[in-house]
């Protein structure tokens, strides 16, 4: 089977990742996927909100966010309308779970890092390259406070991506594009450490209910695919900023 | 191993399934799993929103909230903090795609039928006892159409149910309740029909990352729980209203 | 003249006051008038809001909602629409007022009770029944305190009820269910303490306005009402809970 | 007993109703009880909001706020907040149904008026001068319709009138300014017609609870207070605008 | 050419400054320019927003809004709304900005003054008249603090005014009415101080673009009326209040 | 006088205008006015807003935001504090007259167009970016439109730009970075016409009042600015997308 942009199944699209794309951010990384686009930013704050302090522990959070004409069809901006929808509460809120998975909060000290990742394009997979993004510029934003001397060790235990996978028309696929997803009969989202374990697993029948062996085959397409996405993430962090 | 309530690995807590709680709901269920207790009320209206007209099918949605009291200590309203949270906007979205996974709309014919979950008490389990409550309400809204001749066909294609499943201190356990789930390392909502296959699968690793044997673990606990559940389902179903 | 329901004039509908109906509040409540059924939970906090701390008295509030599908059709959700509508607003404010009569905060210390009223299912007199209820469930929490030893002295100076009356086809009746309250010309809500005295009287002409000789039949009814009520929560706090 | 202001317990502030106050509105009033100073204007749509069409029935409606320094400290604006408190809430709809309570709809045709009134300054008494006031911009908002031909019969049906009366250190008193006001024990505001009859009577115990007796001699002041308001509304209305 | 009322291209309309016009404001101000009436009142409290404290220094604010029936029309309430809309917070930062403009805010000291506008009735100029009536009410507030002893020098450094110009059928125009305003091609609010120099110039293109001959005459006219209004100030200042 | 970044008093900051950045939007611009950077995105729909339709003209508008991380702290989120702040309303409101200022509505047909204007970067100038910016992708959306045969003429009347002065130390300047924008005694910003003439001029004294020699000083920079501004439009378009 051929997809509709000449990948085959197993297959990522090209993925970009430019750190330091922002001036004034601590870290910050353009990530693409394709035609997705995400700015990820991280923000160092001294301190950590009320109910953290005088623990010794940091603290790390996400937003997301899409501009309105990151897809096909205009949307109207959040802002506007006064309220966050729940798909942006679920996705930002995705975003720091998976991004906490990695922290070490005693090594972090008392300080804040705020990602914030905002779609300027989007093709399908938006909150898995945010997720794959933002690791970079977490990343980066540590590296910045090392400098500071502002840690107390290793604030990150490992790196941390993700991955869509569906079932379109009966097979299994990776990295799935707008037009793809829109057709999946199984949709699922995979976090994944670099070492190969799990962070999250989201699977949703947009169709018909799946099966073990379908949840079966998609994990392990997931799995390869994180595993290639932590070697884009380790070879950009080599790059010189 | 024994759990705080006495429990082994793999029992659900002592489920409670009261059809026809409310005199005005076309379907209304006490759902209730241990402590945690929920009131399911499904309500029909002739029509279907606005994107839909006209296209023969029907619609369902669902809303899921908590008293103020429902937990140990005392939330805010939403409705005086003016806006619903993540929690709330990425539940009820769960609850909805749940219930919908076994709705043929065209059978439905152009009705909506909107399902509430209010959590009047919450002992851990409250998104899954709510699906699970759920659909007993919907089946019984299902009926009061039929019994009105407003239905096209078979509107349910099968059973609906979830349960929660985590790893505590290493060990794989069904139906967590509050003080487990805190504790959890892993924690997993598995939406499952009644035939066996799934509609949602959502794992989060809270403290260390899990690995693929640890997923087998909860995904086989959950299978069973499930089947249990659909047969609570079915047997309040039986019972006359 | 028969009633819809069969009562006479001065009859109250059946009264059911079930104490300890959730697990985590300090005193709760199910209040049933009739078909009329409001949850009512009270929650202790030590400490006072920041304009009435150290001066040594405590302070009492109050919250009033209804479930979606309380009534006959299905409403928006506060919570969703963003904004508290006028009608909970004002009956909030009803409750609490009414509660506080009661209360002497000197005996109450710098502490903090919440009394939320969730209207489960509603066929007229959610009001009443929800200060009549919230007295007990306060009541309790008053116990809780003062097993605590958190008291100065005797919190609650007296018990206090509501009861609605109004004019329907002519003829004064007390507590009306739904079908009565849109069919009444006057409608009256009357709070009243233990020893027969008034806390709050409101009284609006529906239709015509209503005279002299009307209203003191109507306060004649709410006076007998109050009495009943107050007998039923003495019996109610006189069972073991 | 004297009072703050010298006036005997029976006595109402200085009254002054000052009609046109407004160049486009249909009908204007600045109604001043002593300094407390009421802006009330009535305007005038042609149609009936949509639950009402096609009824041939009119609809009047009303909104009460205060200016942010009506009063001695400033208040934030409830447009700068983002809500509308259940205060301002519960005195527009107070007002609304007392204007309501005189109206005709049939005669009024599908006509809508809106009731506007905005405290310039508040002393106390802002709802019952901004009933009285408004009832007198109403009625010049009717005559307009009158001169327009787009009436169906005389759509007033009486004259509408408010005052507060109180307990203050044992004594009743009429027409409250605020320094009485926060004294008082016992607080009610009477709504009448001008043919003495009840539209609203709504007493609050701020203190002890009250009795009948007190309740009894509260109502007898403040029927004369109406009817003393009802002669200056005629009196306004009497003069050449 | 004549104008709509009358006057000739530089002429102002009917100035009116009443001061004192409420009793609880520390400054006060009811200013017409003809049928446009503009409430503006002064609010004192001690010490400053947190970011300003232990400056030394004071801080003045200023809101604007308008009576829902101000116009010609009605419009609906912000607060109702549930949010302020552009033109109000573009007037409201304008006005602070005006005023903020002849501020000593060391010789304030750590005190703030919050300016007050609303709009009574618009007939065009209401916010050139807001600055122009908010600065005698903060002369009065300023004289206020002074008799307290509460000012380290002169807080005033000078008066300032504000008037709107523009081109209507190809004329310049001083102080344009609301049916001129609507007709104007080019529409420019002018602030100046007491000495002639400029605080804001905020000139729009209505329809076609403006050339510089335009501005020059636009500035020219401005000048004079702004110096006229300074007159109109210190007139006012100079009554006895 | 050397200025921060080494330009002389008449100098644009390095301008770089892209084309085409986004793949959906019918027209769209990545903007860069040296370290500013502005993504401009044009939507286009068929139909126009209730209040114009069937007028045969079109409509036009513009929003403005900025990242939380364009600068140099992070901003909180407007969609998070549910409400637009005044300055991004007062910035949506100027470029979307700048923008209309130069569209033939006739020709434009029943079509709108809306303008999203989002800052990815701040360094001062964001609004004359965003203006610069705008038009070129506008008239990529008017060309996007003429290749569908949906315009009924030249849609587009001239070019239009915008530039900000300012006066720092007393001297004038061309097109502010931030750090000379914190540090003028004066601000202006102006919009024009290609053809030299003006939409918008806005001045503002941050410290000093100014004089009629300033704002000339300043105008004339403007209009120089402007028409290079111009120049860099039109070789933007020229080159193809």
């Amino acid at each position: 089977m051929t997809r509709v942009d000449g990948r085959s199944t197993g297959d990522l699209r090209p993925v970009k990742i430019t750190r330091g794309w922002l001036d004034h951010a601590e870290g910050s990384v353009l990530v693409e996927f394709g035609r997705t686009r995400v700015l990820c930013a991280a923000s160092v704050t001294e301190g950590v909100p009320r109910w953290r302090r005088d623990s010794g522990q940091g603290w790390v959070t996400a937003e997301y966010a899409m501009l309105p004409r990151a897809t096909n069809t205009r949307n109207d901006r959040e802002s506007v309308k006064g309220r966050i929808g729940g798909r942006t509460h679920e996705i930002s809120r995705l975003i720091g779970r998976s991004i906490r998975a990695v922290i070490d909060y005693k090594a972090l000290g008392e300080n804040t890092i705020v990602l914030d990742c905002d779609v300027l394009q989007a093709d399908g997979g938006t909150r898995t390259a945010a997720i794959t993004g933002a690791y970079v510029a977490l990343a980066d934003a540590v590296a910045y406070l090392e400098t500071k001397k502002a840690l107390r060790g290793q604030a990150l235990k490992d790196t941390v991506a993700a991955i869509s996978v569906g079932v379109v028309d009966g097979e299994a696929l990776l990295d799935l594009c707008y037009e793809e997803d829109v057709r999946a009969e199984t949709d699922m989202n995979v976090v994944m450490t670099g070492d190969g374990r799990f962070v999250e697993v989201q699977g949703t029948a947009e169709g018909e209910p799946f099966d073990r062996k379908d949840l079966d085959a998609l994990l392990e397409l997931a799995g390869a695919g994180c595993a290639e996405l932590a070697q884009f993430q380790r070879d950009a962090l080599a790059r010189t900023l």
